[in-house]
């Protein structure tokens, strides 16, 4: 899966999120990578990630994503890391890598698979050049610059990179999701089941078709579902 | 597994829970519904779900769940929603329905999967008319009406309904069951090879072999227990 | 799954069967019995099981399932066990037993995993008393005894007995099948899906709602099919 | 996993297979489709796709397959079914559908799951206007019109068609796979690991490391094969 | 998995262990055993095993095992059991018994499944005879004995014994581990492809070749997760 | 699993074996082998693996082994690869390595994952100096070498080799088996199962529990068989 999705913050909220993260102080990433990440990881984090103001634009996204039927039919969130920002300046990058599979979230004792990886907008695609987060799938290449706002979900299973800023400052939010269902083939099935219910609801179907169709529905999840 | 399991309550405890609830403000139960549930609930349910006599009965009930030995067997209990109480007087019903298959418990952020559903029954048989549960089962259809202080629990996954009353009140409490082993096939046969390691106990089959089949039994829950 | 079907083989050619069967030698099951079946197995079978005659019938029997649509969505058969012919007089019976999980095709090393047990009634109930097929299900004990022709398709898995003829004789074709999907819940779910497709067709809903339900139906058979 | 293999037929072998197809006659495709392809399936197939030059070009193809090293390493193939021809004419279709999971090799039993689906061209994309390979994949929809000779193998459980041709001919032979391996991510996940034990087996790493590379791949795939 | 840890505790925190540990009183074993162990468990345990200087011998050997990297990469630890405390006097044993698959971590609601055992010696193979930690494995049985400080690593799954003292004192702490991931077999070959990566890092294999490999490791790990 | 059978083959029958392959032509082993093994493969094979002597007696081993109860209970074979026979002498071995995961029968398009691999020793062990089979198991290292009609079946997955020869002639005949039961873990506590009825079932245990615990042991069968 690589989903788009638009407007997760308006153009007020990322003003104010862009206020309040410019004011931070910003440092090296690379100071926290381990193992392979070390080489390749070239960019800017906030120095204090725990910080009240930090912590307190994390939980607004979060209380958004949880209300946002397109992320919710899409990735089936279990846990959601909480999210975290950084930035990139000229000539800084992070190369190619795939994102760890097991993570501890800070200042507990609960753990966190990353079955997806996301990536919000801060700044618009004019305020740099170069930037691209760029994920090789299947056929080919994508590479991924999005409006300020808008944010892309995508397999933490992936290979990709963000290639280097030629100028300007790139800001984003990312995060990590354990999904209900761990195999990206089960939550495809599952979206194209809930999206073809919610026509035929609208179409004037049956009702007993729909009461079995939606106990299709629930007996996957409930078959699939690890929690 | 459709498993009847007898006095669960004593009929002291049913009159205590009926004195208590009696004195409850009750709702339509259609206010909370959402989806497909909005155009087939139609029951009453506590006006206020996490009042103190309601959670104070909810948790007796768990206490009781917590030790008895043929619910534990059949059921390998991992998690269990809080249980709730409804009620259903003349016209009202439940129409077919499967049960969703993730909930998230009350006031936590611990999620559950709905593998099995249980009903309690607090009214005797002869204080409603009509009011049976309808399970879909694989061979035709079964209807449940128990006495007081009777439970069934039986799959979240089948369809099933709560027949229209025709006089009288039915008042039952019901929760869901995440249980260890998520497929009934799994636990339905760890189910008779407990069953028959207990027979054998009895019958003083030498140690050795009870220490086998007891291995059997542990390596076999470990292997599917998904925690 | 306990399925019956109705009208496998139309009246004529129950009385073609007969007439064939009744002339061949019969002799005592037990002979063949192996294992703990041959404490608890007393009927008869075919003298001759690979006899022209009884190939033939076997065959018979296999076109007509080829082509049998309720057969077919409810049993995904994989590999059919070539059917064979049992007797039940006085005093006979096939106690307790869960069928043998793994056979191999006489005359072929081609091995077969019983999913599913199916009995073809050839002698009408009135013809003799007792003699009902039993099944342990998840509910109580169901007592099977169908009109000749009828047939009913239950799981290998299941604890089954063919109770004792006070008087009478019982003849029958049976058989097993090993199903493209191994697990029962999910051949259910399957047929519960492609019975909504058939109803849905049929009332005229969009072309591509259709096509997206029918490659749910396809891509879970092949998220299944072990082939 | 969407796979362009080039040259699997050379241009003589094109030319070959050309000739020999356009003396066959051909029929509409539309009279052996069924269910749902009826209504979307306009396209053109041999008369006799059992002829003995049908099955001589089919053969051929499977030969080359049998020894293609990037073919082998992308689909694992574990039974190939006989390749047969199509071709499409002005205002001719096959609309948007999932391919069918379980198949049955002609005059066999031997049944098949379609994992792969492979389409080969065999005319030049400049001999006919439209009539692309459209498949909808994860991030927007992928349209595939290769050179004479080149081949796609791409997921038979996504949605896919062929575009209405405007003018020309469009000659191809296709075919389906069931890999050894049935998960796409775990085909994914051998063929890194294959690409990257070839690269360091040429780069003079230490006899040991491949070793237990190799001995990783081949414990991934008997792990995963389900034969 | 049978795994030795050599000097998990050094000499001076073994002395620590013991001075704190032979201050407390201890009690039966036997008086805690359920089921089956009531009848082969004879030794002895910490009559308060919730002791402020229990809880903290436990949580300082937690902290070791937090940061020790190949009791991580061995056995991918999700959650670990607080470690207690056992020991064995003339004629005190364990019989032979395969430990209780699911276990409730003491004064919380969190369960953990049992896949690893761990027993850490803390009392020198010449300060007793007999005593030895007997694991019936693939190929005849292991015999286990360590110097203080050292700790084994089994499977849970194993039919196993203390065999009986037959002088002096045995004094260990054991704990029990639930996985990631859950499969001895997964595990292993996760191990020998961390073991692998690591080797070549040194080995100055291209950076290319490592991402990769890299990559399908924590891929697998994703797979293979349940957390 | 790491089994030995003793006299698979009488001290006759080895003899007959020896006197038919001692006289057939050996060729360089290397010549046919592939990949990795290339490098590591150092011994003798037949040069006509499908001559009549040899292929008769694969045969005689197969029927043998067909009939072995403690073979079939351990490896729950489905298919067996045709054995074959080597030869090593001074100076040759085999080196470490893992056997490859699927293999496609001689003359035949019928493909056998390799769960276990077999040797059959047709030499004693004082006819030659070295040449131990060593397989790498968990805990260190097994070194094999059996009298001559003995034969060790061990998992394929193992890093195993041949230790070269210092003296004499060591003559084998080795195959592969694909089983019914891929995983060992759940071929193991199948094969305990089974050997703790046929311990009740001489013990005079009631024939109740043992119908259950058959129908337990047909049932784990019947989910795990992949066929």
């Amino acid at each position: 899966m690589l989903t788009v999705i638009h407007n997760v913050l308006d153009k007020t909220e990322v003003a104010q999120f862009r206020a309040h993260l410019d004011k931070q102080a910003w440092q090296d990433g690379n100071q926290t990578a381990g193992g392979l990440a070390k080489q390749v990881k070239n960019n800017q984090q906030l120095a204090d990630e725990q910080s009240e103001v930090a912590v307190s634009l994390g939980n607004h996204l979060l209380r958004i994503l949880g209300n946002h039927p397109q992320f919710t039919a899409a990735a089936l969130p279990e846990k959601i890391y909480p999210p975290r920002f950084n930035r990139y300046q000229k000539g800084e990058t992070y190369g190619l890598h795939v994102d760890g599979a097991m993570m501890v979230i800070p200042n507990t004792n609960i753990s966190l698979r990353s079955d997806l990886s996301a990536t919000l907008f801060l700044t618009e695609p004019d305020e740099y050049e170069g930037g691209e987060l760029s994920i090789a799938l299947e056929f080919g290449t994508q590479e991924i610059k999005l409006a300020a706002g808008d944010m892309v979900v995508y397999p933490s299973s992936s290979l990709h990179q963000v290639k280097p800023i030629q100028s300007g400052v790139r800001t984003c939010a990312f995060f990590w999701v354990q999904s209900m269902v761990q195999r990206q083939e089960q939550r495809s099935l599952l979206y194209d089941l809930d999206q073809t219910i919610q026509t035929l609801t609208k179409s004037k179907v049956g009702q007993k078709e729909l009461t079995k169709l939606s106990g299709v529905y629930y007996n996957l999840l409930r078959q699939w579902a690890q929690n």
